[in-house]
């Protein structure tokens, strides 16, 4: 049921402060405008779940379709069974806000403080205010430019898409 | 800073029983596996928001790119001032487990029961249990299949796009 609302976008989760972890999330959504607020879903049994618990701060990295292995890697080995980051093409590099770190190679990068945690069933429902925002190697302006490829995940697997960079107006 | 997740998909949201009401939605997410749960956040001040409370339920319908003028008129007329249904070629038809109805013309049909309201800033997330599921006019099989034009919406205001075909795998 859940794969009817795929394809849906693709993001970077950050957590963790001495020892951060990057894990891919499919289920991150806009909330508020104000104050600004972003939420993001993450499994119970997930290293990240633990690690925004312990810290109260996470970031959401946007990143484009040349960082897909990466996005791969990130979403399908545990950081807490092995050294994640070692095998990531990441470079993390200081927020401005948050003591959790942000990834030097995305186009944004969105630091959040964590307002609300909510139990949704097998996931834990993370509401972040947004504190400040970063850019990253990708951005090059126009924060709505469809020439963007964004990463989009197909459905649960292995097929990814990216959006279109046709204009639509009604 | 919200708009540094864009392009996001667009979905209609139907709420509502006796005078049922349709509106467009991009803040939407699925939250959880078992039970199957999805959340959307809807502004305190839409009538959607009102409806879904008095009614604890509803529907969250999947179109594809044919339908983008109905989807732009359903997000910028208020059903609680004016007879939005009569400006839509939308046809709402009976939903298989709850009172509030289906779009015959979309893809898909995810009928949801509210099991718990955060308010969050400006907005309240809803999260719904998806108790059943139906297929509209513009299903043709296939539920990841990227042959579909789904509607992304390319930031706030009137432009629009929608997802590549190009399968990407890691």
């Amino acid at each position: 049921m859940l794969e009817l609302l795929y394809p849906l976008r693709t993001y970077l989760i950050v957590s963790g402060v001495e020892h951060p972890n990057v894990m891919t999330a499919d289920w991150v959504i806009p909330l508020s405008f104000e104050p600004k607020l972003l939420g993001v879903s993450i499994g119970q049994k997930r290293y990240t779940n633990s690690l925004i618990k312990e810290f109260g701060e996470f970031v959401v990295s946007v990143p484009t379709i040349e960082l897909l292995k990466e996005v791969w890697i990130a979403g399908s080995l545990s950081g807490a069974r092995e050294d994640k980051l070692s095998k990531l093409g990441l470079t993390l590099v200081r927020s401005r806000k948050v003591r959790v770190p942000s990834i030097r190679e995305c186009q944004a990068n969105l630091e959040c403080r964590v307002i609300k945690e909510v139990e949704v069933g097998d996931h834990t429902f993370f509401v972040g205010e947004i504190v400040d925002v970063s850019y990253g190697d990708a951005f090059r302006g126009g924060k709505a430019d469809l020439s963007y490829r964004f990463i989009m995940h197909a459905s649960f697997g292995k097929n990814f898409t990216t959006n279109s960079d046709e204009i639509f107006s009604p």
